[in-house]
């Protein structure tokens, strides 16, 4: 079509100042709020599920492991990326998931990247629920795969994909808990599927582990599927566990083949020997005090009851979140700077982070809530409530 | 084409082992060798080129500020994952480099995806060198763009990709410094050919950050090009900063586009304090500290002409990293080993970890090193070299 078309250097991006201008319009702009290390806000909308993040177990291990290992692992896992600590970690978590090995990522996202891109390829069909986290979207992606997307929650769905697929492989992909709801997927049933038409499950377990199952142990594990030959799990060391990373767990195979052909493994460099050491230490709190997941589910029931109570439209949460609806993108920012302004931070997902367009206020059911804190949340949330709601 | 295929679960990832068996027939398995927390071996392999990772200044601002902060951020950048701390080493890296603006990411993987993808789309060409970094290719097989390979460092191919391309926009991906063979891009003439057609650029200075340049500003600040409208640069803080994560740096519209539109932005675990806090502190040792930038370019040049000297095929290097070539995938996984044996620690290449399929020892050329070390380096490369080379 060109053969010159010169251009100021100042206009190469005056697209982006379109785009940000229907942005705008549709009230979709998001601005970064940079927190202090202090606050009296109420926090209902970090990830921090089992309050384990500034618990000081954690944070001591973090920092002394920091002061030992350095502050960095300085490169790939497969060059000098492997620490003792990683190792060990990877043990632990797959002891205590019910797997047999464990792989530690920098990130939840280049775990689900590396799970779904190196089980899959040209001779493997994929089929996806409609829901599933963005990483495991782009793992798809990037999988050279023919992509189905089946409705949410769906097994029937899954089961029609998978009878009428072309390819002679197949994987099928989805959450465990939803990050968005919080409710969980029919896991056993998939499962059962994926076996009758020989196909593999990959399943995001990252708002799961801490949470949901005997001790936390994660959504697989109380599916019965952790140790499955089948079935590959990915977790965030983000989130129940409080520090940073991601990790994928199963059969010792598939661990061997991802530190062989995932490239979210092989060029990447290895998770920080703090994030590990903090991860390894909250799941030893987490085996020694159960009680965590249990609490974050009860306090996710407690508010969801109550809140439904008072009319609002609250999803059924079967792990530690709860979302409420609102009427639109701009009430459900209202809504949520009315709730900081009285203190309570409360999540505010819009699109495009809600699959189904629904702008939703989201709320953490943390374990370490009190009975006052329950109180207050519920209290603002419900009195700052948007006309109609 | 099938009904149902049931199989045994056990089944399913059989065809995992039949790669395996075909990667032990190329001498292509890798295994992880994690390391302890001291060693006796000389470090010539990990990517921590100005000695920081173990600078008491760094771990201990970061143990400090895990302590301080928590050991994770707990939630996406948009939602609770934004610290003062990630805002700070923000607007520092920026400064530092000569760029508007930057945007800290959980990984310089994450960062990579987030420029090429958000930056491109349908409406858009990418023209990429042939050598740039796995998650830059990533970031092109996601972004639903046209994607033209060019030539290594040949910016006549990408100014021809450029004038014959259809869509009216255009991206053109490199590398600064690559970081195999420590080479660096035309980054002056690719700037001006992107000018002359009208395209953006976006260079990963990952191996250049911190090693390049007036006080290892980089390659992009010194090509001139740190403050230019149509310039994007992704770095890393888990090289020459001692962390981990990564950044985006460029104009303030960019970075406004990828905070609302960048999925591992969007979707991820914003960065551990810890982290942010230690890529921080190293950027202050390194302002203070500037030598540091030009003993790493220094030793890399002695390394590489010792080894020339002596007969070797090393790389020309123009940073920290000096590659020596190998004849086998077997021959360099042998001779590393022979150097681990005789105590120094050397990176071993081999396919798919290096795009022209040539196996090779990589060599970091640590500011730190002392020059009992390098003589102790070159002593054991040259008297463990395989029959050949």
């Amino acid at each position: 079509m060109s053969s010159s078309r010169q251009t100021p250097p100042e206009a190469v991006f005056d697209w982006i100042d379109a785009r940000a201008r229907e942005r705008d319009g549709a009230g979709l702009r998001r601005r970064l709020r940079p927190r202090p290390a202090e606050t009296d806000l109420l926090d209902l909308a970090s990830n921090d599920y089992l309050g384990l993040t500034r618990d000081k177990r954690v944070t001591g291990a973090a920092a002394a492991a920091t002061m030992r290992w350095g502050a960095g692992s300085t490169g790939s896992r497969l060059v000098t990326g492997s620490t003792d600590l990683h190792a060990e970690l990877e043990l632990e978590l797959a002891s205590f998931c019910g797997a047999q090995a464990a792989l530690v990522f920098s990130s939840g996202y280049a775990a689900n990247l590396a799970a779904v891109t190196a089980l899959s390829g040209k001779d493997t069909a994929i089929v996806a629920d409609q829901y599933i986290h963005a990483s495991l979207i782009d793992g798809c992606r990037l999988s050279k795969s023919d992509v189905a997307v089946a409705g949410h929650a769906d097994a029937g769905q899954v089961a029609h994909a998978l009878a009428t697929r072309k390819a002679q492989r197949a994987l099928v992909v989805t959450d465990s808990v939803f990050s968005v709801d919080g409710d969980v997927a029919p896991l056993r049933e998939l499962a059962g599927t994926c076996r009758e038409h020989g196909a593999a499950l990959v399943v995001d377990d990252a708002h799961g582990l801490g949470v949901v199952g005997d001790g936390g142990r994660g959504a697989v594990a109380a599916a019965g599927l952790a140790r499955a030959a089948d079935v590959v799990t990915t977790v965030t060391l983000s989130k129940s566990l409080g520090a940073q990373g991601g990790a994928v767990l199963g059969p010792r195979r598939v661990i061997d083949h991802l530190v062989n052909t995932a490239r979210t493994f092989i060029f990447d460099t290895g998770l920080a020997p703090g994030c590990a050491a903090a991860a390894l230490t909250a799941l030893r709190v987490l085996r020694e005090e159960p009680e965590r997941a249990e609490r974050a589910r009860a306090v996710a029931v407690e508010l969801a009851t109550r809140l439904r109570d008072a009319g609002l439209h609250t999803s059924d949460p079967e792990a530690a979140v709860v979302s409420v609806r609102a009427p639109s993108p701009d009430a459900a920012v209202e809504w949520a700077a009315a709730c900081r302004d009285a203190g309570v931070h409360v999540g505010c997902f819009r699109p495009p982070s809600v699959p189904d367009k629904i702008s939703r206020l989201r709320l953490t059911a943390r374990a370490d809530l009190t009975e006052a804190d329950i109180e207050r949340a519920i209290d603002v949330i419900i009195r700052t409530r948007p006309a109609g709601e």
